[in-house]
């Protein structure tokens, strides 16, 4: 159906173009962190202005070319890499990184897709606010890709995911038109919510160019400390009690599993774990509070009041930044043990927090028939998110078996979604999923977005083969 | 396009539902409070069940009859009747007002769209926990009506929009067939946002069966002061102030200008005035807070450092929960004195904040050419909302002319519209504000509108002539 972006298509495009705008893509470009897939495209296209993205996307649609947008590149599902069918054109935003605004006293900031996170948070900051959306990648990945794929991170608990945190959008459609929708409104119902429509289709409904986002006064005080806790359960009913003393204040609630450890301990020997010995289920609290509470007594008043209630058994509370950062420092470090473990299969799962205890116990037992497994599980546990994932025994054979793979994934999947949750949790569908959301969505809710897609992108040509399939 | 209601549709549907499902409508049913339209319906059904509803809305699609969905009747847009066209069923939610299940370590609830807001409360008071949607008619507005058309209210400065207090929706398409997509999650990105998109949409792109909503802790403390402050600037600076001492605490800021208490004094001389001499200008706040904080202090606090900020000139903190009712029950009281005054025309609009001081200035000098009015101010200031309802002179003719009030509409509507605002803030569009839809909108979004209502509503079977036109 698309046609592929040839050299004939190039040269017409670099003549609705400045100079400059279009190079062939480095590697890097077609490359994802998980190695899994290894992207095609005719020309890499970086635009410097919301109208010449709109001028590819028309030229694209007149001539059924396919669209990859490129935020960061740091997508862990494939949505930013299109490994087969005819070569698209890929869209960079990373030109398209300016402050458009900045409004203190409307807590918002309006910024070009293209930003870096961590100057999102930056930019808030010299103002005095908050921008909460914070995860691993936040140096490398741009704003754009978060709303494209509602990433979430550790602070979603208190803030919201990246949905939440979006005011308003400026966006180009699939037939090149602009949605110019980059409002600072708290309230504003005229007509449907496109913002919402967009923010989480990763890319096949259209391509965010900036957005209006969602600031917060920065609490006064902020204090984190890592409890150990007797269990997962006890970790869901110290959530429950630090929130009813402090309703609103708890910003994040990790939970780690002592694997993690192990995994830190076998290929980063340097690190120091928290304890000795360690317990089996740890958590990572962080409180952020207004004035008048002493932080650490806050903190230290919630652990006596678990104490009492049995739910924690040793704990560590920062006395100073430099200790806090160290302590998220340990949770940050997993995933990159992970990687040097090599998994056999990751999942990305939400599940109801009342679930989440059933599925601990249960999952293990459902995958022992499959082989001799170790399981990571860590995650945001303040949000019922778990990263559980699977590796080979230890000393076992690192090469991953693809039959294997599926039948672990589909294990999992499928006791996810019996229990209520999803299988795409924060870092969306991608290409690596599409399979999933046939088989685990709502049938109604397919239809619909089915019908969504044909009528905004009849060609097809946004994201082809993403979400959709 | 449409097919009337008839008898003998009424006959093929009476076949396909239980006993007692189809009434001749009463004329509660028909009509809406600000008394501007009279609604029209061949029949009203009362289904028991989503199933029910999915038979319903098939037959009507079969027989290109339209649905105009009914909540509690209390919308101010006319969302909720169909003045003219083909009869159309009425489809009240009123059977379905079932609890389905209650959640309370996962802050949850869920419940069918027939349930009374106030209901929706009371049930999650029942399990210690908050529904923080508060507004003047939830004793008699049904949470689907709230979701439908997205309401606001007096919390979403700290909790959101009726959207934002979604985890999840079950609901019928325009086709019959049923999203079940009734989670619990906190994330969950399988793909597009159905729920976003049949939110605010207002009953056009399908019916709202049930919920799940997101529910909060309740706050250790609350308290409420009304202050007098100087001007609408010092107000936004008190807010600043306020969220900065106490991040996310401030559960309300609403302003009042001094013509609500003089027409209180007019229509209801009964009420006392807070203040005497009374200001221009007046706040009233509340603030939720947590364990260790005393509340009482904490305001007076905040109304201290205010004070040295030359914020403020006189204020009531209350001391008890009456007190506290009573201050709010002023705030509240302002609506029925409007009625009981009668407006040319009223205007529910939201500002970025930092351009409420220069609107609160023009406004009233644009309509001067027009004519000699009182202008009564008051709303939801933290979230940029006024509802700025524009009135005849004291004792000049009540009758309203037309002209006059549509002259007036559009002055107020070019100039939020000018200053990036929204002429539908927390009413929705309904029929009231179908043609502002068409000339505020931006055409990016409106032409994608179009092409979402066509794609899941290919007749148009939805209530017809509501938001699109």
């Amino acid at each position: 159906m698309l046609n592929p972006c040839d050299d004939a298509f190039i040269a017409r495009l670099q003549g609705l173009l400045p100079e400059g705008r279009l190079t062939a893509p480095e590697p890097r470009y077609l490359e994802e962190p998980r190695g899994r897939w290894h992207g095609l495209a005719g020309v890499l296209a970086r635009p410097g202005s919301v109208e010449e993205v709109a001028t590819i996307i028309r030229a694209c649609a007149d001539a059924r070319v396919g669209v990859v947008p490129w935020g960061g590149g740091t997508g862990l599902v494939g949505g930013q890499v299109m490994p087969e069918g005819p070569a698209p054109v890929l869209v960079s935003l990373e030109r398209m990184a300016a402050l458009r605004g900045a409004y203190p006293a409307e807590n918002a900031l309006v910024v070009e897709a293209g930003m870096i996170l961590a100057d999102v948070q930056a930019e808030a900051a010299r103002i005095g606010r908050l921008f909460p959306l914070s995860l691993a990648s936040e140096g490398s990945c741009r704003i754009g890709g978060n709303l494209a794929s509602n990433a979430g991170g550790t602070a979603v608990l208190r803030y919201g995911n990246a949905r939440d945190l979006c005011l308003g959008l400026e966006a180009v459609m699939p037939d090149g038109s602009i949605f110019n929708g980059l409002t600072r409104l708290r309230k504003d119902n005229e007509g449907y919510d496109l913002r919402h429509l967009l923010i989480g289709s990763e890319g096949t409904l259209g391509v965010i160019t900036a957005a209006s986002l969602r600031l917060f006064p920065r609490p006064a005080a902020t204090v984190v400390a890592m409890l150990a806790v007797p269990s997962p359960m006890a970790a869901l009913d110290l959530l429950a009690l630090a929130q009813g003393r402090l309703p609103g204040m708890v910003s994040s609630f990790e939970i780690i599993h002592r694997m993690g450890f192990d995994f830190l301990a076998e290929v980063m020997p340097e690190v120091r774990a928290p304890f000795d010995p360690l317990p089996d289920w740890l958590v990572l609290v962080e409180l952020g509070l207004p004035m008048g509470l002493d932080a650490e007594m806050a903190m230290a008043n919630l652990y006596d009041a678990a104490d009492d209630a049995g739910l924690v058994t040793d704990g560590v509370i920062a006395t100073s930044d430099a200790q806090a950062a160290a302590l998220w420092q340990l949770r940050e470090m997993i995933p990159e043990a992970n990687r040097r473990i090599g998994a056999i299969s990751s999942h990305d799962i939400s599940l109801p927090l009342s679930a989440i205890p059933g599925f601990v116990t249960a999952a293990p037992d459902a995958l022992r028939p499959l082989g001799e497994f170790r399981i990571n599980c860590f995650g945001h546990l303040g949000d019922g998110n778990l990263h559980w994932n699977v590796f080979p025994a230890r000393g076992a054979n690192r090469k991953v078996d693809e039959a294997l793979r599926d039948k672990v994934k589909a294990t999992v999947h499928d006791m996810v979604h019996a229990l209520g949750g999803s299988v795409a949790a924060e870092h969306g569908v991608g290409r690596l999923k599409t399979g999933d959301l046939q088989r685990y969505a709502d049938p109604g809710k397919l239809a619909a977005m089915r019908s969504i897609k044909a009528a905004l992108d009849p060609q097809g040509i946004m994201n082809p083969g993403a979400v959709l399939g």
